[in-house]
């Protein structure tokens, strides 16, 4: 892992927390994207050599409209950033994590991505990506 | 805020937590703080130009205690660095946002530090925080 390449934040109105977001960082968004694959809208914020991602669902069938249902709006992944995610899969499965996906698969921002379970991560939700 | 200057995150066991994001990582803690004001026992990791900061409840009064009681284990905070906490909650009060503490207290890693209430930040638990 290299850095954290962004954190992944659920919102269940993407443009109220723009505004939010906004006056908290001091800083506005520098780009919105919407993944259909995920059935997600994004955007992002540059805060030093991280991101913000804000993520709204865009159907009842997006992980984050259930995510928000059960949980609440707030902190919904943390995304590692990689050199190669092949390699860094293999890693992981061989240390006992458990992957949500066999292969990368195209997510936001140009990146190729991988989820891991959170029940093998101290209940955290984590991405690992790598630019495409 | 200047850059994302540790994410935290509850465990109920540190030194488990600690070999389970070693492995996660791919590097050890690098230290281990007690904050007895806040009876949390508090480990480190440095990841890019950041930390992850694992903390585990020393008392049953512990707000971590009653966060995993709560919600589980998981992602508890983002801290954002600032270069002066005054002049941030004064800001950050004139934008709206709730602080919970009204001056700045001594939190872990020889930082001054100040959480804002998630019920203003779109239900993320934030701390802004300043170097000694």
């Amino acid at each position: 892992m290299q850095k954290i390449e962004h954190l992944g934040i659920a919102v269940d109105n993407l443009e109220e927390a723009n505004a939010l977001f906004a006056k908290l960082l001091g800083a506005s968004h520098y780009k919105i994207e919407e993944v259909d694959s995920e059935k997600v809208a994004t955007s992002f914020f540059k805060i030093g050599d991280t991101k913000i991602e804000l993520l709204e669902a865009t159907a009842e069938t997006s992980a984050i409209h259930g995510f928000i249902k059960k949980r609440g709006k707030g902190i919904h992944h943390i995304a590692f950033g990689v050199a190669d995610i092949e390699a860094e899969m293999e890693r992981l499965t061989q240390e006992g994590f458990e992957l949500l996906n066999d292969k990368p698969k195209a997510g936001a921002d140009g990146k190729l991505v991988c989820f891991l379970h959170p029940k093998s991560t101290g209940g955290v939700l984590v991405e690992i990506c790598q630019d495409k």
